[in-house]
C-alpha cells in the first residue's frame, strides 16, 4: 500500500529466496572478496568487447541466484533488470538468454534498487509469487561510452569514482523459509542542483539520496534509529560528506556507525579508486552479496539502501545540461 | 492478479482518466492530425537540439494530459516514462521539469505499453491513486542516434521505417467517471529470431509481436473476437504482413478488419515513410490520441495494444549481434 507521498509497504513482506554477486579482478581485490559468488581473474570474462563481458556477468549472477534459491530459470515469472549501457542491451541481452517475461528499468546506478521495489510490489500484490531483480556495469565499458576509452590513459580528478565490474541479482518470491524480506520502498524524485561535473557525480546526487531518505522516514513515520544500517549507492567519499551535512543541516542526524555508502565500503582504501565506487554494479553487488550474507548471518536486522543515480549521457553533458539525479531506497528485515 | 504465466488483470480496472499526444510537423501532414493536442510547425519546437526538443514534446504531452485530467503536477505521484535515447534523457529530463516521483522504464518502442502496464498494476494494486504514464521519441534525433545525421542523406532500403516525432501521455487513475479503463496487460518476452538488418527492424519484431498476441489470449482463455481492434505498435508494412501469417501459422487467425498497427495508421500512404510509423512516439500518440478518442465517441469498446520494441544499440549491431526484441500488451475497454 501506499504510504505517505512516495512510499510503499509490502505487507506481505516479500522474501528475498536468494541473491548472488558476480565481480571482476579489480572486485577480487578489494574489501569483500568472500561476498561474491564468483570473481573473474580476467576482465573480458572470454568475451571479444567489454559490453559482452557485462552481459555475462549479468547471466551468471542472474543464474546463481536462480540456482541458490532451488529454481530453474523457467520458474522465473518476471524478470526486472537495468544497466548504464546505452538502450541497456545487458540487461535485455541477459532477458533474451533468461527468456522470460521482461522489464527494463532505468534509473542510472538506482537501477538496483527501482528493480527491486518494482519487483517487491508485483509480488506483493499477487501479480507474481516471484520475480528476479538484478542490475550491473563493467567499469571498462562504462569508461568507454562516458568516458574516454581507457587506453588513452585519461587522468581523473580525485572526487571521480570507479565504476565496479560486477552484476547482482535476487529472487523475490511470496514464499519462503527465514530470510531477508522486502518490506517498504520509497521512490524518488529527480533533483538537480546544478552541477555538470561528470567527474564528481558523487556531489551531483548527494541531494537526491538526501531527498529519498528524508522521504522515507517522513512518509513511514520512523526514524534513522529504526535500522542497523542506512546505506547509500554510490555517492563515494565526496558524495557522502555532502549527505550527512545536509542532513544534519535539514535537522536529520544519521548516527555516523549506521550510516554508510556502497561505494566506500566495495573497496580497499589502497586501491586506485579516487573517491570511490559507483556504477549499478556497486550497490547491486553489496546489496546482493555482502548486505544479504550479513543479515542471514545476524550481523544485521534491518537495513535501509539508498540507491543513487546520476540521469546524464555523454550528449546532455555535451549540450551543457546539468546532471539530474535521483534515489530510490528499499527496506530490507530479517 | 496474475493470470496464467504471464498477463495481469486489473480487477478495479483503473480510470484513463485523461491522455494527449502532441506531434511534430510530419506527424501534421499524417493521417491523423485531429487526434494530436498540439503539433509543432518547427521540428527543433524552438530548442538548439533535437534531443531538447524531444524532452518538450514529452514534457508538452504529460502538462496537456495533466491539465485534461484537472489535476496539477504536484497531484501526480508517480511517473512512468522511457524513450529511445541514450540514458532516456527525455524521460529524465521531463521527469526533473515534472518534480514527482519517476520510475524510468525501457522497452525500446514497446516503452509505451511498459509504463502503461506497471502504472496500471500500480494504482490497481493501490500503491498509488494516480499515475502518469508516457513515451517519446524525435525523428531527428533517432536518425542522429541510432544511423546517420540526416544532413547526410544516406539513402534507405523500402523496409525502413520513420520514426514518429511525437510523445503521448496518459493519467492513470484509481476513480474516475466514464472513459476508458486498462482492464489488463501481457508481459512480453524477449524473441530473437537472428534478424540483425536495423532497416528492417518490423521484421525482426513481428515475431515478439505474436508471442506476447499468443500469451494474452492463452492466459485469458479469450480470442480475438473479445476484441474490436488489436493494433501492433510499430510493425509497419512488412512486419505486419509477417506477424499475421505467423499468427495464421500458429492456428490463430485475426480477422483483417480489426488487425492493424500503429505505424501503419499514424502517416498517409504518399509520405515517403518507407515502410511505416516507427519510434516509442509511434505507439504513444495513436494509443493516447487516437484510439483514446475513438474510445470516447464510442467507435471502440475494447482494444489490444500490442508496443513492439527492438531492443538494440548502434553497438550491439557494430558487434554483430541480432537483434532482441519485445512486445508488451495493454488491453482497454470503455
Amino acid at each position: 500500500m501506499l504510504k505517505g507521498h512516495q512510499s510503499w509497504v509490502f505487507e506481505s513482506k516479500p522474501f528475498i529466496k536468494a541473491s548472488a554477486a558476480v565481480g571482476g579482478p579489480f572486485e577480487a581485490q578489494g574489501a569483500m572478496p568472500e561476498d561474491f559468488d564468483t570473481l573473474h581473474a580476467d576482465i573480458w570474462l572470454g568475451q571479444d568487447s567489454f559490453e559482452k563481458a557485462e552481459k555475462k556477468l549479468l547471466e551468471e549472477a542472474c543464474q546463481k541466484a536462480i540456482d541458490k534459491a532451488g529454481m530453474k530459470k523457467e520458474d522465473i515469472q518476471f524478470f526486472l533488470s537495468g544497466d548504464l549501457m546505452n538502450q541497456i542491451i545487458s540487461s535485455s541481452f541477459a532477458a533474451r538468454t533468461l527468456g522470460v517475461p521482461y522489464l527494463g528499468v532505468f534509473g542510472a546506478c538506482s537501477s538496483s534498487m527501482e528493480g527491486l521495489a518494482l519487483a517487491s510490489m508485483i509480488v506483493d500484490s499477487r501479480f507474481a509469487k516471484n520475480a528476479l531483480a538484478a542490475a550491473s556495469s563493467h567499469n571498462a565499458a562504462a569508461e568507454k561510452q562516458f568516458r574516454y576509452p581507457t587506453e588513452y590513459g585519461a587522468q581523473k580528478p580525485p572526487t571521480a569514482q570507479w565504476t565496479v565490474t560486477g552484476a547482482g541479482a535476487a529472487v523475490v518470491a511470496s514464499e519462503g523459509e527465514e530470510g531477508p524480506r522486502v518490506v517498504a520502498a520509497t521512490i524518488g524524485r529527480v533533483i538537480d542542483m546544478g552541477i555538470s561535473d561528470p567527474f564528481n557525480m558523487g556531489a551531483a546526487m548527494a541531494p537526491a539520496a538526501v531527498d529519498t531518505i528524508e522521504a522515507h522516514f517522513r512518509d513511514l513515520n520512523i526514524d534513522p534509529s529504526h535500522y542497523d544500517l542506512i546505506a547509500t549507492g554510490d555517492l563515494g567519499a565526496v558524495g557522502h560528506r555532502i549527505a550527512g551535512d545536509l542532513l544534519i543541516e535539514h535537522g536529520m542526524k544519521i548516527p555516523k556507525e549506521i550510516f554508510t555508502d556502497c561505494g566506500l565500503l566495495i573497496y580497499r582504501q589502497e586501491q586506485p579508486i579516487f573517491a570511490g565506487g559507483s556504477g549499478c554494479g556497486c550497490s547491486a553487488t553489496v546489496t546482493y552479496g555482502h548486505f544479504m550474507n550479513r543479515m542471514r548471518k545476524g550481523e544485521l536486522r534491518k537495513i535501509l539502501v539508498v540507491a543513487t543515480g546520476a540521469l546524464m549521457s555523454p550528449m546532455s553533458y555535451q549540450q551543457k545540461e546539468s546532471i539530474p539525479c535521483i534515489a530510490h531506497a528499499v527496506a530490507i528485515e530479517i
